[in-house]
């Protein structure tokens, strides 16, 4: 987290305990504050369009992938995941809806970035679509974690319980890694494959970023006060960071 | 629901709610008592793992058609239909647990007769999809509860849990009428098609109740008491006849 302690632009909050988490600017605002502003408004629908249709492609993918399980026990553990994406898909659309925007709407612009990732990237085996949801899981965390800090309390408050409901992934995790044990070769294919995922996640990323005004404003800082395009490419780095580190833990050179 | 004032073999029971509800026999006998009966245990052990498998299957197929779906707002309906099914599944499932039996393989047995089900009737579009999602969800409803009513209470209670949960399907009958109302040859094809999903499903259940002993017993009557063969026929009768009439409420002839 990133804290501001000189300038304070819409500063004037009676929230005492973001006061106190050093929390300032658009962070230190309630959504009924902040949402005054209508750049910031439109970012956020963006925001939370972009996130619901991931969360419903999400669902369907995993929903795919689970029938590639080896045994009934490993089925519904995807489809444990894939449920679980769809429950995060309830909560961002029941946001878009309770401020007053058509979810479907909010969601369109992101469908053909999202396709395009889920087409690219289509898992040829179980293992791979193992790795994919573990690599997707991983990635979506750390952005939400990223992006909340830089949202008005109400938004960040969805962001982080939808992001506090993931980490489904843990199995995955697992079952790669005795995999790998059994037959490391595995290891340098998966190893490419979690590269190819990461890359056209990036990909499409600046697809989205370039598409999308209010949302990439937001991100380098043009509303949430404080962030420039410097620490947007340092955000990405510290993702691609976490996703090397996470693939060398699971035996994977990324 | 049927009344027995006559003899009471197992009776005993200090339930006074299923008393008060006139239950006897096996109905009026909790989970301990009842499984006292291997051959009653390994019919509920069946019945569990048949619905639990049926659920999973369920969710598997509706992911499967929510990519059938014209608009983002069909899609994210019949991604809830999977996710309640899904749901479904874990309660079953865990209390297979529960009771100390190996959930996989209590599903197993099941898996061709479902499997089978789903691969003679993959849906060529939308339409069929959703009357699939319709007719695969009311004859689950009828099942679970006719079936309800030869159970001990504790099975009870869960089967009619998980049934007060079903009922995801009306949207579909909504989109089904009004795609007949806009072309009504539309109608013609759709009967068929639900005729073709009741024929197979029927066919299914006879190749699972020729295959299982233990389960086909409790519904012949061999363990709950009360019940026959000609009984079972009746059962059969009674939600092809409910089928019947929900297709022609739906403007298609049965």
């Amino acid at each position: 987290m990133r804290f501001m302690t000189s300038s304070d632009k819409s500063g004037n909050t009676s929230d005492t305990s973001d006061a106190a988490a050093g929390r300032t600017g658009i962070a230190a605002q309630d959504w009924a504050t902040a949402a005054a502003d209508p750049q910031y408004r439109a970012a956020v629908v963006d925001l939370l369009g972009a996130l619901a249709y991931g969360e419903l492609a999400a669902f369907e993918r995993l929903a795919e992938d689970a029938k590639l399980a080896p045994t009934l026990a490993d089925k519904a553990a995807l489809a444990k995941m894939a449920s679980a994406e769809f429950h995060h898909f309830e909560r961002l659309r029941d946001r878009l809806a309770e401020i007053g925007e058509d979810p479907t709407a909010a969601m369109e612009p992101f469908v053909a970035a999202l396709e395009g990732f889920h087409k690219q990237t289509a898992p040829s085996d179980w293992l791979e679509g193992l790795v994919k949801a573990y690599v997707g899981d991983s990635i979506a965390s750390d952005f939400y974690r990223e992006v909340a800090v830089r949202l008005d309390s109400d938004t960040r408050e969805l962001v982080l319980a939808v992001l506090a409901d993931t980490g489904h992934a843990d199995f995955a995790v697992e079952k790669v890694r005795a995999a790998i044990d059994r037959d490391p070769r595995v290891g340098g294919r998966l190893a490419l494959w979690a590269r190819r995922l990461m890359g056209e996640a990036l990909s499409q990323s600046q697809r989205v970023v370039a598409e999308r005004d209010a949302l990439s404003t937001m991100l380098v800082g043009g509303v949430a006060d404080g962030f420039d395009l410097a620490e947007v490419g340092k955000m990405f780095s510290r993702i691609t960071e976490a996703h090397t580190k996470r693939m060398a833990a699971l035996g994977l050179a990324a």
